[in-house]
């Protein structure tokens, strides 16, 4: 099916043109136009792929949680609970240029889901899959015996994704203060005082 | 001087016009007409105040710093280490609609300071204040001989940060999943781990 790659890899193109316009520029500059221009096509041509700017948004979205989703499928289990959770977790912060500036976007389309319908529908989504994932940590944790006893396992979860989501937060706010080295630390410091 | 209070006043009505646009619809819908119409001014008297669009954001961003340092001055110290860390820490999440407000402008203006090198200068010298008052918090329960010994200080002061914007983000992301209560329970759960 080389057509129906092609249209795929379009989109693909057209989504990645908005990221590098937020990044840029700030998501108000993200205007038809100007992803038109910085993807090297006609607006006309856009139409044939979204048509409406929501839609390649919602597109574009979404391929910040595929391309995560799809490094996290490919993450090598050790065996060892802690370990790997200590790595998963890495995996989800800006530790490189690429996750940074998946962060950056992910964020910029998170604020704009609070006054967009529909990008709140796919933010809502991939926080309760986030939250999973978290819970999947947490409750692993307790399963093994490894987690100190007094812990609330629901509000351990929101801990843990809340300080995820902080960290990546501040990391890209303030480079210089939270360089990958001081994310393994603060992650490493609330695993170790999680566990036993 | 009831001039520069009238003008002051004004100033302030018109950054809480831009929260107003930026809560409703987005930061990218908060043109100088859009604002001027959201304040009931024209675009001409506008200029009396601000001479550009980005000398109001700046304005509008440091009034919600402006209104969190004002509610933590006012805040009455109860002599108990422990339980201040906790009152104060959950002054600054959006535990009230007020400073939901607050932390949703606030994010929103620290994204497009990833762009925009003036909104920039602001959140780089907010964090830095803020991430002050963190330590002062962790160094108190270290002097106290209050925290576990076995704490790393930095790598506390970058979670416990961390823990507590990652919380604002996800209580105005996901208002449903963070109620007050929740969110009461997260930060309880971590200073009881933190302390002795």
């Amino acid at each position: 099916m080389p057509k129906f790659v092609d249209h795929e890899k379009q989109k693909i193109l057209l989504a990645e043109a908005v990221w590098r316009i937020i990044r840029r520029e700030g998501i108000e500059k993200a205007s038809v136009r100007n992803i038109a221009e910085e993807a090297g096509i006609s607006t006309g041509s856009m139409r044939h792929y979204f048509s409406t700017q929501s839609e390649l948004f919602a597109f574009a979205m979404e391929l910040v949680a595929t391309r995560v989703k799809e490094r996290m499928e490919r993450f090598a289990f050790s065996g060892n609970p802690v370990e790997d959770m200590r790595k998963l977790l890495l995996e989800l912060l800006p530790m490189d240029e690429e996750r940074r500036a998946e962060t950056e976007v992910w964020l910029a389309f998170n604020i704009k889901a609070l006054s967009d319908p529909n990008l709140k529908k796919l933010s809502t989504r991939v926080y309760q899959e986030m939250k999973q994932g978290m819970s999947l940590m947490v409750d692993t944790l307790i399963q093994y015996d490894l987690a100190v006893s007094e812990i609330d396992r629901d509000s351990e979860i929101e801990n843990l994704y809340g300080l995820i989501d902080g960290l990546a937060l501040h990391a890209i706010i303030r480079t210089d203060d939270l360089p990958p080295e001081t994310m393994e630390e603060a992650v490493s410091q609330y695993i170790g005082r999680l566990c036993k």
